[in-house]
């Protein structure tokens, strides 16, 4: 078994291929950090004018992931939904730090685990710059995440407003079906159809150049982590708005159609993991939005409208719709401290 | 059972007095972070001219902590520990973002644990910018600790140089004492010292005040989480030279003396969660050190040399004297993951 210091410098150093930016590696240059892994903290700043963005989760074995999960998903997972964090707030990012936990030191397992991490690292251009490896009963995983981002140009949960429209990115609820497909709560017949889902779940791609592009373009924005219901909720509280949502526009794939009839729109509605974005943005700037997302080989698609609250009675909510009229739907997103 | 972001609100948002220094709440003004809990990330930029130290340390439940420990104790020392490193390196607090996981939302645990956050954040002017709540087999607590210091005066662990006198402050050993007896490897008699063994087992007051003081003036440092022999080494080993420590100068307390006498010498040396800063300094530094000390009220202890190496055979190590002469100890602190 493994010391915790050599578990630190054996997986979770900063060799010449590691923790430094894919732009480092090729010019040679030092990485961002003045100073990482090896004392008792790190020091970072922002780029000039901007500031840091910064980002904490926590994944629980059994709670957020399988014990069984590929530990290279895993890795590039644990960091994938910190830097969907920093993409919903239009931040590039920089640097992470890693709090480890976990029974006993299996080097296959840790290797896995940190090619994976890593592999999502060097994607993003962001470095490993401190950690913390430590016994305990199950494998804990606490990421905290900085990115750069103008102040006056973040996207906040606060911005929406009256007339916006209300976008998404990709398509939403695959995750939930694949994480339904492991629960055998149901099957899913066609074998590409269930991959797709299967990978939706366990490897995110944090859409961290569309959070970027859409500085000074969207008014509000998060990532879809717990489910479009209550996520969307969020910004609207912040906000103090209402949203009408035509559930007939939400993005959904070909996985979605082999569900059980009743379980399709609580995938997409209120399934979680989606990390995709969802922001909301003047009428003016629909061509400019369509563009980037062309631009970047993501679908972005409008799915409703902000609207004003009707002081003082009215709260913030969302009327869901579609062609025939209004959908009963109130499910409020997944919720760590429910069962799941 | 509350949900995730109940609990979030409930215990760790920010009213009026929580989260905000004491100089915030006497002039009423905003708190230092721009953007805090309640958006996706919070927005954090070093004061002019410095850089942000980043320190994380992860917690858990039956192994940096007794499943009975109280809550408010746990949340300030959970945030010690990490104020700790801030010392170590010069930095001055300024936030921190809190990933905690537990079986299930006990209101009372909660109070008291925010309170114990709470009240050592408010001690030391650092602000809770971000968190994560989520269910888990255990409680597990990581801590992730900003502060700012002027990039050029850190304090760093590759900075020992030949001749340097080795300082720690306070007594050592006594949080070891302390676990011995609530793991009844022992027995203390006297009540009072067998108080003072608990209370630095788990209410560690972190050296941050003495951290800043030292700026320009310590040439090296780290604190003492791991026990001195341990500690020590890795100040050497990124420094590159070797050391000389008389065990008798190394300063303990009336509750050493209590314990086996086969068990002094591993508390004071090998003992770990001391929280007190191990540093260098050059000779002509002593008065100024000793007057330091003396302003915060802190004792300060010369206990060694730094030596340079004798090229290339020698490795970094620790020669260990008393007035005797050499003293066999091979301890090298604690390891998290190892049998503890």
């Amino acid at each position: 078994m493994l010391s915790e210091f050599s578990l630190i410098e054996r997986y979770f150093s900063k060799p010449a291929t590691r923790g430094r930016t894919p732009a480092a590696q090729k010019s040679g240059k030092a990485a961002s950090a003045t100073l990482g892994i090896g004392d008792d903290c790190a020091l970072l700043a922002p780029k000039r004018g901007q500031q840091l963005a910064i980002s904490t989760d926590m994944l629980v074995s059994g709670r957020h992931f399988f014990p069984d999960v590929s530990p290279f998903a895993l890795g590039a997972k644990a960091l994938a939904v910190n830097l969907s964090d920093l993409a919903a707030m239009g931040a590039a990012p920089r640097a992470f730090t890693l709090a480890l936990s976990m029974p006993k030191a299996e080097e296959s397992w840790l290797q896995a685990f940190s090619d994976g991490l890593f592999h999502m690292a060097n994607a993003h251009g962001c470095e490993l710059i401190g950690g913390d490896t430590t016994g305990g009963p199950h494998v804990s995983i606490s990421i905290t995440v900085f990115g750069d981002v103008p102040a006056a140009r973040a996207l906040r949960r606060d911005g929406a407003r009256a007339g916006d429209d209300i976008w998404v990115s990709g398509r939403l609820g695959n995750a939930r079906a694949g994480l339904g497909v492991l629960r055998k709560e149901w099957s899913i017949e066609d074998a590409a159809s269930k991959a797709i889902a299967i990978k939706a779940l366990e490897q995110p791609e944090p859409r961290v150049a569309l959070g970027v592009a859409l500085r000074g373009v969207a008014h509000a924005a998060l990532d879809l982590s717990d489910g479009l219901a209550g996520d969307l909720l969020h910004i609207l509280k912040r906000s103090n708005m209402r949203a009408a949502v035509d559930v007939d526009l939400v993005p959904r794939s070909g996985v979605i159609d082999a569900l059980p009839a009743v379980a399709q729109l609580p995938c997409i509605l209120a399934g979680g993991d989606d990390y995709e974005l969802c922001f909301t943005a003047p009428v003016e700037a629909r061509a400019k939005i369509e563009r980037l997302g062309a631009r970047l080989g993501i679908l972005v698609t409008r799915i409703g409208t902000i609207e004003g609250l009707a002081v003082p009675t009215d709260t913030p909510a969302i009327d869901w719709r579609n062609h025939a009229g209004p959908v009963s739907f109130t499910a409020s997103g997944y919720d760590h401290f429910h069962a799941d």
